[in-house]
This record gives structure tokens, C-alpha cells and sequence, in this order.
């Protein structure tokens, strides 16, 4: 590893590690003040964009490539749950004085294997010096056929409630890294938990089903009761989730067999990166049917009610669960 | 003001401050995971993504309103220099821990301002807690009429090189800022030069004739002569600028006249936000009338020529001007 004194400048820099990942023509090779995209005919623009910053989003020594994947994949989640295809992103990039240029390649390296993974090319952005820690700033655009996105606010009453994947993983993850839960009944699934939380898996093969089946959808970020309720509070409706049936991987069933925090936990914890979607109970079948497709499970968590209160979780007994913080608040 | 334990969360924060921003229906009220945008049949997107850090790219005490417009008009100017008209942009807010009230009224209150001024909407962003100091990352979308776009790289032997406004006094703002310039021989010019560095003016007006007349054009972010080394080299031609030429205000000029170093922050210091174009003598009266309807004044500063050197600066006895570092790295 050559000597902190040999390291490229800003321009260098680019050239040898972001550059290489930027072949899309829109791009100018990152040589332009700009990039270009001209959009398909007929498809609308979706557009997002997530921050992560070392110490709140990730833990500065994540290895490099994992910081990568999981700043690119949150964005790609919300592109997934609005039903989009991924176009391209940009990327800004807040790089710490003490950045090392193997540490860049690790980066780049792990968005370069996003990229090709998800099919999303790098358009453009910017490398600035960051006065403190790592920051990260992903816009990311996606498209949908014109005015078929997917809103939080389209729930209905009678809806059923579905879930992609399991919930609560990469909470319950950060609670090992963070030492404040006991991972030994999970025994090996311990890596399974540490893992969901350093790398987020964006459900973009079901995309086209949440755009044909859901009347409602958003990624789990903040927490499970947190993003629903605001489904509900956009959506003008409330509803209710069974506890018991929220799917859990067998290490976090494990976990919350073994202390009573970890359900609060997968309730509210966030990270999850999964799809929430609401439809009627008429389009389940086929919702199901196209995420076995994509290999993707779904399950029925629960239902749109009428009413404008927040979302009820109740235990298998039918018994309201009483819950502190409903998200993760990020201030 | 209230008191630092009254202050909103995320949610109420968003609602008060950055929601009555988001008036475009592509934005969704901030209420949803992403925005949309319809793009308009026949027009390429421009799309453009600077970050700004406290402590890099202004001062943390800076007022917020100017923090705000700095932000979002550095990416603006891109926009300019390429051409391209304002769709709207996406913000990325990474609050310090200590923020207050006033600090956001301010700062939303200088995006207001702006927005109306540029004709900008906000459509969508993020908000997160920054571990240290305040970043800012600004995603703007423009466009263009298809294949439009005006680049860095089509600049041609012959061709005039012209710049917008004056140069120079942003950068010795900064100087003045930071101690390293004497400012007495400016006289009252002095607050010309501080309100060019925390101001920057995005020539928007001058979008349709970049796109008309020039060959090659971007905004001076980075130092005239580094950031025309970017359109020399990306062109394979190279430069020639005449520095008695080079428009300064009557504060820049003073205090060039009395400090040596001062030319060199002029010819290299950046932060200008003006726009450089080269093109065909032919084109000049055009651009020059179409500057003028425009209220922008703009100046031939020297010529494009053969060779794949760096530019060259001569003085007025044809001499040329050894300059050290060409440009601001941000490194």
C-alpha cells in the first residue's frame, strides 16, 4: 500500500477508482460538470436519494465494500417499493482526511459489483473533503411506466397487509454489534443477523408485482410499525398486524424466544429494507405467484382497518402489544 | 427561540421547515420514499450533484439563508454552464446534533427565496443527524432540448474564450475572510468581495446562449485557469489568456494592484460561478447581445490554440505568468 504521501489528489482519485465505474455515455466519464440521461418515452422519473454518515448509518471500520453496497442498496430499496426499475445514480462522497487508497478500492470495488448486480450505472456526483467522518450521498433514479408509481397513501380498507423477506434481522444485527443483546441462543445465526444489517438486500425483483398488485407500498427503513403508520396516516386509514405472524429468521426467532426486548426490536427497529405492500385480498395470489418468481417470499402480516389512529399489534391471544417508540428517529 | 429540548423530531422538523418547500406534485408533500418527475418529451435531463461541507465550503457561523443559497446555487451554475434550464433538485440535510429553530427558519427561508428567484422546486431529499459539522448535498435536475447539452469537451482551435461577470472575488473574499490578504486598498469594495463569496450568482440567464452559440463551456468552480485546463484537455487543444483581459471588479483590481498574490487568487483561487464558453469569433456579437438582454456581462479573455499543453497566461507585454497549483484540490 503506498504511503499516505503518495496518494492521488482529487483528480487522480476519481480517475483511477470512481471513473472506472462510470461507462454509462450519460456519465462523460465523470469528466463534465454534469451527466446526461434521456428519458424513455412513456415512463415517469423516480427519484431518491438517502444519506449515510459513519457512526449513525454504519460503524467507520465496516469494511469499505459493505459501506459501498449499503449506501447504493438503500436507495434501491426505495426505488423497488414504488414499483421502479433502476436508470442510474449519482454519488456524493464526504472522504475523511485520512482516506487510504486501499480503502478506495474496496469502495469502489463494492459499487462496481452493485452495479453490475442491480444494473445501474454510475451517471455523475461529487468527491469533497469531509472536515470529520465518512459521509455518503446517493441520489439514485428509477423508472416506472407513466403514472404507475406506487404511493404510501393508496391503502385501502380491507387491504391485507404483505411483507417480503423477514423483519427485525438488521435490527436485531446493530443490537449485537451494539453489545446490548445476547446473540447466544442464536448460535451460528448470529453472522446471518450481522449480516442484514451490513448489507441491506433491495427487493428489486418485485418491483413489477408491487406495480401491478400493491395499492400501496414503501421500504421498511425506520421500522416495521413506524413506515406502516405512515402508509395509514397518508392513506387516511389505520390497521392492525399480527404479531405471530411477522416472519422471522430462525436466528431472530431465536432471540426473541430468549429476551422479551428483541420483539420490540423486529417491531420497530428498522434497517429491514424490505417491501410493505397493501392490496386486496383478490390480487394476493397472484402478488405471491410473481414474488415466488423473483424468489422472493411474501407473507400476510395483517390488515387495513378504518379509523385514524396508529397501527394495533396484537399477540396471538388477540391482546393489543403495547409499544414505546413506533421508529427510528433519526435525530 | 425555544429551548433545545422543545425542538421537533425528524418528522416535525421535516413538516415545519422543509415541507412548505415541496409544493410540486412530483414532490408528495416529503411524504413519500421518493419524488416523481414527468420528464417533458424532446428534452434531455441534466443532472448535477455538488456537496457542501461547514468548514470546507463555508464557514459553520455563516448566516443560514446564506448557507442555504449556496448550496443549491453552486448546483445551479452547473446547470447554466451546461445549457440547461432548472426542473427541480433533491436535498440532502445532515444536521449537527445542535441545530435550533432559527437555524432551520433561516436556512428554509433562504431555499424559499431562491427557489421562487430560480424557479426551482424541491421534489425530495433526505434528512439525516450529522455526527459532526453541518453537509450539504445538493442534487439538481435541469434540461436541455434533446442533444443539447453544451460540453467541456467541444471546444475548437480559433475559438475566443469569453467569461461571464468578473473574476477573482470570491476568492479573495475568502482571503479577506481568512485573514491572508490585506483588504484596505478595496476600500468599502470589501463587502463586495465577502457577498461574492457567499453568494455566488448561477447565470441562468445566459443557459440559452451557451446553448446557442458556444462550443464548449462550464462554470468556474474550481479556478479560470484550472477549470479551463479541464475544457483544454478534455478538447485536445489548448489556451492562451491575456490576465490584463481578465474582467475584475473595482474591489479586485484595487487589491490586485496592491498585493502580488492577489492576481494568482484571481487566475486560480475559484468559487466564481461564472460561466466559461469558447467559440467561433463568428458567434461572439450573438453571445455578447444575447448577454446583454440578458443583463450579464460578458468578456473575451483569450483564445483556443493548438497544442495539449496547459494554458498559457501572458501579461500585457506578451510574457507569460508562471502560475503554482492551477486550481483548487479539494484534497
Amino acid at each position: 500500500m503506498p504511503a499516505r504521501g503518495e496518494r492521488p489528489g482529487e483528480f487522480g482519485m476519481i480517475a483511477r477508482y470512481l471513473r472506472p465505474l462510470a461507462d454509462d455515455p450519460g456519465a462523460f466519464g465523470l469528466t463534465d460538470d454534469a451527466a446526461l440521461l434521456r428519458p424513455e418515452p412513456g415512463f415517469d422519473l423516480v427519484l431518491t436519494k438517502d444519506m449515510v454518515a459513519a457512526g449513525v448509518h454504519f460503524f467507520p471500520d465496516d469494511p469499505p465494500e459493505s459501506i459501498a453496497r449499503k449506501a447504493l442498496r438503500v436507495n434501491l430499496s426505495d426505488l423497488a417499493a414504488k414499483g421502479a426499475a433502476p436508470v442510474g445514480y449519482l454519488l456524493g462522497l464526504a472522504l475523511p482526511a485520512d482516506w487510504t487508497e486501499d480503502w478506495m478500492a474496496g469502495f469502489s470495488a463494492g459499487l462496481a459489483e452493485d452495479q453490475k448486480r442491480y444494473g445501474i450505472p454510475l451517471l455523475g456526483g461529487d468527491t469533497v473533503k469531509s472536515p470529520d467522518g465518512l459521509m455518503l450521498s446517493v441520489t439514485a433514479l428509477g423508472q416506472v411506466p407513466a403514472g404507475r408509481i406506487v404511493r404510501r397513501s393508496g391503502a385501502k380498507v380491507g387491504d391485507v397487509i404483505v411483507v417480503s423477506g423477514t423483519i427485525g434481522d438488521a435490527a436485531l444485527g446493530l443490537r449485537l454489534r451494539l453489545g446490548t443483546l445476547d446473540g447466544t441462543t442464536a448460535g451460528e445465526g448470529v453472522s446471518h443477523l450481522l449480516d442484514r444489517y451490513l448489507h441491506p438486500q433491495p427487493r428489486l425483483g418485485l418491483a413489477e408485482a408491487v406495480r401491478d398488485f400493491a395499492n400501496a407500498a414503501l421500504d421498511i427503513s425506520d421500522g416495521l410499525i413506524g413506515d406502516l403508520s405512515h402508509v395509514t396516516r397518508t392513506s387516511g386509514v389505520s390497521a392492525v398486524v399480527e404479531a405471530a405472524r411477522i416472519p422471522l429468521s430462525d436466528a431472530a426467532r431465536a432471540l426473541v424466544a430468549g429476551d422479551p426486548t428483541a420483539l420490540a426490536s423486529v417491531l420497530t427497529g428498522g434497517d429491514d429494507y424490505e417491501i410493505l405492500a397493501t392490496m386486496p385480498e383478490a390480487r394476493l395470489a397472484a402478488y405471491k405467484a410473481a414474488a415466488a418468481r423473483a424468489g422472493i417470499p411474501v407473507t400476510v402480516i395483517g390488515g387495513i382497518i378504518e379509523g385514524e389512529g396508529a397501527p394495533a399489534v396484537i399477540d396471538a391471544g388477540g391482546a393489543k402489544i403495547t409499544l414505546g417508540r413506533v421508529s427510528h428517529d433519526h435525530f
